[in-house]
């Protein structure tokens, strides 16, 4: 019989992967843009009856709020636009992963980075406003995160810092351009370019603003790097497609 | 005295980086587009006499046969464009990157993957000619690279495959767009954004065509999970910005 | 003399194009966006006095609450932004058409769809939430529309959709790219180009939330099959240009 | 053990598909850019080997002589850049496709897709060089291929032939864009985006010069129209994935 | 001593080009994006003072309703955006300028252009919703027009009614693109690129929207057919630059 | 019977518009660009046996060698990229245009223009070289072409002129976008838009480099200056569509 | 112990650079748009302990006016949208620069560069509305600025205002490029691509919209005329890095 | 009687604005690109009769070794692809602008800088290859020319070493965005848009691989540093507009 958490999300066509655990690691995280309060506490309901911590990013902060009211142990970060259930990750943290941003205006960007790295089970350091523009303040705190695992550069603009960060450092560098900006930054490609083209070798690049993304791949190069036994294939997956 | 050869080099306004092993784990690569064949020269002379492995990548394929001739110990890769001396590297292979491709044509910059991760001691495997259009040919490779630490995906056209690999495996996928294709394809613009717009979580993209930089960040992303000591940063780093 | 409900729409320049029928097989629909509620009226009451079923698209939610208080025969479809009169199609279903959607958010792109092809009178299923990053969800699925006569696949983000859906299936597949998305998906532009670049070679394309469009081609692309005596050209059109 | 011929051309990477016919009706296309005489060589060997008509599109001039000269029961036509083997299909014509150019440059890309509907087993009719600016041209000409199944519209520049052909007929009309043009045509987007913008409701678009493309979905809908019985699923495909 | 309203519309750096009637053959035109109430209303003042007709285009809905109140010999045509004092044109009608539009949408940016050229002194006929894909209303309407000295042509989405329009024609067409459209219409992009590709050699562009512009020349075009002694320049400029 | 040069050019599907002297004034212009030889033989041919003066664009410079031995009575402008035939225009010279370019590397183009205006008998005046940087060298020849009846601005880069020209005059100007430049040129957009964009409410703006097309709406301006009675419609034209 | 006007800010990620004046010769200058008002407030405080005049670039309205309300001293342009802490600039005036608009709408970004001027002890002249349609207005004006040490002009729409200006000047231009205009503007666009593109010599480029930054280095031109010495490295910064 | 020399650059549309000294304070560079070796030879010719210096720049290599074999006094930088005539200036050296690049492939653009500033009779430094991602290199380097009057920066790819060199700094920094790159550089467009979203207030940028605007720029900027009485107008110009 259909779990009826699962018939109510359904009733807008959202179908949750609750394979994507066993195949990539960890479960779903569900993507808010464009869901309603209805579909959202529904999907809420299906994690809760499935044990697993749920993580909604770009969740509209009404909704956020209405859900909130009926989920005591939810916990909502309005600057990362991300709801959490329950409040606080139920893993240990492991690893190392310092999110690093230009400017001020990054900030709601870099803190969905941190919000999925600490659902993940990884350790965060956040370093803000550390922009090219005064050179200083990045050589002053270089130190405190040259040991990470995976670096995640938050920037607008014209999108330099990955390239001088990642000249610094030997671990890879997730770089997250966002729509700071204005005129000829056209919504973000300006720093979207600027990192595609990075001079330096170990900068990759996500989608803009994709904060998530960026804490994400972070974190799995992070915990593969403490706890690689963690991904190999499970005994299921190893005879089929 | 300065060493000779670097003023060979230097005269064209050549300065290799010898400070990168230090910082970023790796000596620098050597990026070959409009160099000339003296200055190459050169610089492998500085490479030689530092007794550090030289890749040369997007060389001239003229330029590669006329440093063929005066360097026995050289080999030079025409479908990657990669000139490597010495021939073979002198690490022990160590971590798992499967390198995939969606066409035939896709193969030059999968080389240059291919033969980034050999220089950078990194075991590779290399799977072509799986795209989307024919969904079984994943399907039968998948079990084959399922154990690897990263996976490299080489893609042009629609840039679908990135996002299919990633949904079937745990590891950060590396998603490289090339600009084959014709039409609305843009020089790999439709690859590239198709990319950046994965639907999968664990994809990070690098330039079109990049092979170089796509093999780079996923041989950093293997070896930190096979040895994590190596990345400590030396004690030298340590009080320094 | 003209007739009154003709002029009424003529004032605002809608002049309907009732020969549409005897040269393309359907009446004209009814574009709704940017029409006052006045000429959506007068519209809809030339189309009841032809005796020809009406759909508008794109309707203003507002307009088409006005409308449905005066009109108790229409039916509106909030989610697809469709108006009907009458509101069940008059005629018999025939063919068959699958509407696939990648992700939740494409949902309104494809009821539009999923109306259109049932006001043409053609049997639809609905599939969603098969996006490729859950690979297996697609699979599950397939057999359902294996046997259709087209598929119409609405997808948003990098548009893979259509080529994994294409290399299954004989059918033509009419690929709707969706504005869903952010940041490099630039309104659409991700989806669109990867769908114009798809390897598979059974993919059309239309424009960006298009789904009238992509329903209307697969509409006709399965009513030929299934009636292909209907398309034959009325008399009247065969001695004129 | 392994089929000489399929080992050459996979020593390049190219792994034919050889279940496309059973899952989409038609053997593979061979996409001739960028592949080697050897490889077209070891290609066709396996199309002769399996008794499948091969078609090879955009071909290399020289490439297609040094087959020529190998292969007497080929044929090229230079024209649409494909090579054929065996020279003339082996099905008996179905069908009825209209293939029309707006103007003379156009031919190329609409020779491509005469030759693929004719590889296909579909009859087809050339109609060249009636583009907008000489409106009777078109008018002239509309009777012979009003009873079309599909049409394929070839254009460049700006792209609007399409929209006044569609404007007449009852069928599908599957767009090309061209790259004819100079100045603000940039490789063929004018018409692309024209195209894409169709105010014709019966207008799909491909890819800029896609004259396979175009052929290819114009060719399943006619032949769908005349023979529906042969896309039913083989009972193979019915029961698994 | 400075005129008082000039001073009041030079407060907001509003600098009227008191002799361009000298120059180009007509008073300026007031463009009233962004205008304040204030300096319109100085702005009409210097006019009045001056005896010009004035026009305003672009006005805000309220300014425009603020003005009236104000000025009981102005008229406001609020589909047009357009403000007009006095109300109705000085000057005897002359020469013969058609305004076409492709769809009911266009409708604002033909009736800016049809503003423009009553302002001017000529005479127009607007005929509306003539696109493409119902041929035979274009055919129909044509006799109306065909002795016009100059044709508007106003079309949105894939702006191909201007190559239609001028291959029946041999008057200069000035095609006006619109935004009407959505999705890779892209604010107008697609029916620019597609005017600007035109095969019909008589067609010219102007901006996207830019009905003011699009009667303003073809207003010039028709009054120097039928009355060429007026553009004689004035004595006063022959000597100098 | 077919007249056999006609065949012979329509062997290529080149069908040439012989109504369009009758629809639009003047007979169709040969675009050369990707025509070969023999089909501008044939067309050459076609048009002597019409007693029609022709004019070849955009031919190509061998091509245009081949067919003057042949052809005594044709005349070839290198620059201009343009063939005649007779040498000299057979009509008396009506109308003034002014052909104005802003620097020397425009003149191609320019000289397109200047071609096309001759053949249709309009009387010209090529003014080169008055771009912005030197303001003075405009402000000299001003005097020579204010008396025109249109005027063709050629200019690359920003595309400045026409906006200083058009504000000095009275008259409609063409202009024509040059892809003059480098860098952020773009292929001539940066200039394209410019004039798109121009502040003169006179200027309406053809494709990039097409200087045919600047010069023959030029023509059709000044000619219905001096000889309207010319534009009337012939009879045959008023009753059909 | 930490100011606590300073953990103020840094509680929203702001770090101000008070290293600035030192290396660059003028303290940062506030980037307003997204900080809140208690972030400004902090900021605010920290310049007023430091006694640095602070300048507040796109602060919101709101903003502004509860900061005025708790400030005397301070002073805010509406029109540049920029705060000024204290009123005046307590600098004695040195230098000339030129502020130039191409129209009325240009004027906030004008005023944004005035301000900036204000602020860094230039003394400025604003010349309003002498875009390149109306050529004796630039002239009239011309002999005011011709001795100014730079000159910011500032245009939209075709931007062609600087090549203007330049080639009538000795000193450097800043080109300002605007987001006014429509349609194919593209927000500015237009203007800064013709800009970059300028013939002109003395024509460099800064962003879209960007007041400040034209201000901020004509006012470094400016100031390095009159004041060289005052540009001579601080003793401090001669040593180190 | 015109001089012959000037009919013979007339001849090809050139006509030198020699009157350019007077206004601007330099002679006119000449453009090299796209002109003749014969329209060069007399524009040098008219260059040595008025006892000018000449500057051409982007002079094809082929007309170069021409020029140079019959002007003995003139030299060549191919790597600049500029010819000085004579080949050294005559003026003394005044003012210091570094010339900074990012790699080695940007050398060809910076020299073009160095040989304007030459021309001009300002000092320069070339400092090479001190990109963002060996971050040593720069901060090394910067006390050489930290107290330049300009600084130009040219690079490419992300362009990101004019921000890090402008936080450095107090002079302005022309930046100069190169084409260097492949991929998503899109020919220099991701260098410009860097640069002009650059975070560091004192940077302004020119066209794409602009060497000598660069150049320009910076030697106006040093040279009103030292000079400020040469740039006050000539008396000549005082009274004129």
């Amino acid at each position: 019989m259909p779990d009826p958490s699962s018939q109510a999300s359904a009733a807008e066509g959202v179908y949750l992967d609750w394979r994507r655990r066993e195949r990539c690691g960890f479960a779903e995280v569900v993507y808010g843009e464009g869901k309603s309060v209805d579909a959202l506490r529904a999907i809420l309901a299906e994690y809760a009856a499935k044990q697993e911590d749920a993580l909604v990013t770009r969740i509209d902060p009404e909704a956020a709020q209405t859900l909130l009211a009926e989920l005591p142990a939810a916990r909502h970060n309005a600057v990362a636009r991300v709801l959490r259930l329950p409040a606080e990750a139920t893993l240990a943290k492991q690893g190392r992963v310092a999110v690093v941003t230009a400017g001020t205006t990054d900030r709601g960007v870099a803190e969905e980075a941190v919000e999925t790295l600490d659902w993940m089970g990884v350790q965060t350091l956040l370093v803000q406003d550390v922009g090219v523009a005064g050179p200083h303040r990045l050589l002053e705190r270089l130190p405190e995160f040259r040991h990470s695992d995976a670096v995640v550069v938050v920037a607008g603009m014209e999108g330099a810092l990955p390239s001088v960060v990642g000249g610094h450092l030997a671990c890879p560098v997730i770089a997250v351009p966002t729509s700071v900006g204005y005129g000829a930054n056209f919504g973000g490609l300006s720093a979207l370019l600027g990192m595609l083209n990075s001079c330096a070798s170990n900068v990759a690049v996500v989608n803009i603003d994709a904060g998530f993304r960026g804490g994400y791949l972070a974190g799995l190069i992070a915990l593969r790097a403490v706890t690689p036994e963690r991904f190999a294939p499970a005994p299921s997956q190893e005879n089929q497609a």
